[in-house]
């Protein structure tokens, strides 16, 4: 476990830092000049860089340091006595997509900094502790599973499983923690952490619309959707695509084309459901050959467990209708399924007393706060962004939303410390 | 230049071999235990040791063995004199797909072995010279291109372009080539061997059904089908696919599925067109993101070139209007394009002489035939694939049909030599 106490020294009246200050701090870190935006894998330099720049931010607000044995770096703010029971948490990631934009994890990390800032201007004296987190691994864009910090903490992913993960390269978790300072064969559910945490408030870029429909700067999170992946795999008959005629084919091609137009179909005609073939493989995949088979994936999330299951069941009917007047087969598989999270309402009614005017919104998008949700009191705020887009270097937040958004979790934070 | 000359005493009188035997001798080269069937690239162990069964069968009939600096390997029965000029020449190759069958290639090299036989148990003098030629890497299926061979030989392909051809492990040609006993300075036309040819006949397994539906176990070629290969590519917006609402998408999958879909009803709307999409790859191809890309290849064949260019030009229009429907854009980009071969009349006059009994069909097939055609007079022979499947396990050929194949092979040879 890595160490490192700042100056504990109050600074109260010293001036706030501001979000786009810190995050213009950060700006060069992690640029991809290919894709545009930011590849910031974990453990990458990149990445590595925006944990030195959050251990520095940290040591210069009196907050004692510390990465716990997952890998994730807490940054704390001690009640007098030093104790760290029934810790108020805030925090987010800093680690991206590939392309990813600047907002994405860093802008709730760089928030946290500032409501604490905003907390001691304003003479704040804790009456339990609070924590900045930085989680590791939450797109999951390394080692192929989102939110990896946060799920080896609570023990929702197996040590020996997460040791196992390999990178694009090759690298296990295992060598790639190792030579990060951590001890892979003691990685895993951490009880004693996750005992302190009295309540987690994730601050988090908006990665839909809702806000624009809205015209509103921040809102607060009522529900992660259920969500579902599941992988569809349609057999037909190889064979040679000059020789072949057209009346003779048993081609998986078409019946996975009519298939991937049926499932946004069937999710357009279902209120809040989205349903996305992002992932498509035909084999063998050579331009003058007919597929023998198609596989597919079919990503799913609804509010409404049973409307996600509803919608998978119905795309299942239609692809096996669509197969066979193909003279194909199909099969459909369950790869992953995490049921809606509700957050705790008791926090959210919290929040909402701080926050009167912010609209309550679902999400899509998973987060460490989902994951963190069925073990511990759990919130989320989100701040605008008005291009709509996440994940991509056109993700956007107005530098003024980017400030109420900061000044809003010190609010909430204050609310939940008094 | 590899030279083994053989026992060229004569063996009038000698019974012939069978085709079913001489394919049986090499049931065993090259199988495929994943695949099913047989995986024989080029410059294989599996192919090398069936050039070597070749060059084995050629001396034991008293034909003298060389291999041309482009690698096809030339089997002569020499006039009296020891003359070569305006040679009748057989063949076809012995490389394979990855998990072919086991006729398409190997089928007309064996039939022109037998061939040679009947002829000899006939007493047949040869009045020119009769040539059995094994050509390399007619499939493509190591460097990517197809009869890289006879593309060579005829100046089709530039030496350049073939020496830097990759294999999927990274081997260059010319490197393999040297490795092989070529020297990759000398490959390219070959005026002088072309010259030699007076006639091209290949035998090969119908890879369709057109036997099947005639009744009938031989029939003559009339033509290759025009063929080409064009790249499509539908552009929308990347985006997560938790967050975005189904209204607000643009997402590429699902133009080029719909797109898909138009190209099948296009070419089954057009007697005779055959269009395919094999290959067709989402960017960046994750689960849970929205294609911001998908790239698909389209392969059109037609006997018609006017009826090609006008399916693709309709295709064109059907995803100009289906990508505007859904918000996104598309190219589509000629990457190869071969007009229809029409075989040699007056060959295909006389083979219809000989064989009066064969229907005539036409092929969506490349061969060597097709490339050696616009230089030399070239005719093609199909033998009836009761599986009607090719460039797959499932491919076949009757016993009695494979002997039929070689003793009408032999007709026609006989018909040109005399």
């Amino acid at each position: 476990m890595a160490n490192t106490t700042g100056n504990l020294t109050q600074q109260k009246g010293t001036r706030a830092a501001t979000v786009t200050g810190l995050l213009s701090d950060i700006a060069n870190l992690g640029t991809d000049p290919v894709r545009g935006g930011y590849t910031r894998p974990v453990y990458s330099t990149a990445e590595l860089d925006l944990r030195e720049w959050f251990i520095h931010q940290a040591i210069q607000r009196g907050l004692a340091v510390e990465t716990d044995r997952n890998g994730a770096t807490w940054a704390w703010w001690e009640t007098p006595g030093g104790d760290r029971a029934n810790a108020l948490v805030t925090g987010s990631h800093l680690d991206s997509v590939p392309g990813g934009g600047p907002f994405d994890g860093p802008l709730g990390v760089a928030s946290a900094l500032v409501a604490v800032d905003i907390l001691k201007t304003r003479g704040t004296v804790p009456t339990r502790p609070l924590a900045v987190v930085v989680f590791p691994e939450e797109e999951g864009s390394r080692f192929g599973v989102a939110c990896l910090g946060s799920r080896l903490m609570t023990g929702a992913i197996d040590p020996d499983k997460a040791r196992n993960l390999r990178d694009p390269d090759g690298n296990t978790f295992a060598d790639v923690a190792k030579a990060n300072g951590l001890d892979p064969r003691h990685i895993g559910k951490d009880e004693e952490l996750l005992g302190l945490i009295g309540a987690f408030v994730e601050l988090h870029v908006e990665q839909g619309r809702g806000l624009i429909d809205l015209n509103q700067p921040i809102a607060i999170a009522s529900s992660i959707l259920g969500h579902g992946r599941w992988r569809l795999s349609v057999t037909g008959q190889g064979n040679h695509a000059g020789t072949t005629l057209m009346a003779d084919r048993h081609d998986p091609m078409i019946a996975a084309s009519r298939t991937v137009v049926a499932i946004r179909d069937t999710a357009r005609n279902q209120p809040h459901a989205r349903a996305t073939v992002g992932r498509l493989q035909p084999v063998p995949g050579g331009t003058n050959v007919i597929a023998s088979r198609v596989d597919f994936w079919l990503d799913v999330r609804h509010p409404d467990d049973a409307v996600t299951a509803s919608v998978v069941e119905s795309i299942h009917q239609q692809a096996q209708l669509i197969a066979a007047e193909e003279g194909c087969t199909v099969t459909l598989s369950e790869e992953s399924l995490s049921t809606t999270v509700h957050f705790d309402p008791g926090l959210q009614g919290a929040l909402q007393l701080a926050l009167p005017e912010a609209p309550i919104l679902d999400t899509g998008a998973g987060h460490d706060a989902g994951v963190l949700s069925p073990y511990v009191p759990t919130a989320m705020v989100f701040v605008r962004n008005p291009s709509g887009i996440s994940h991509s270097p056109e993700e956007h937040v107005l530098d003024e939303d980017a400030e109420t958004g900061a000044r809003v979790l010190a609010d909430a934070l204050a609310s939940l410390l008094s």
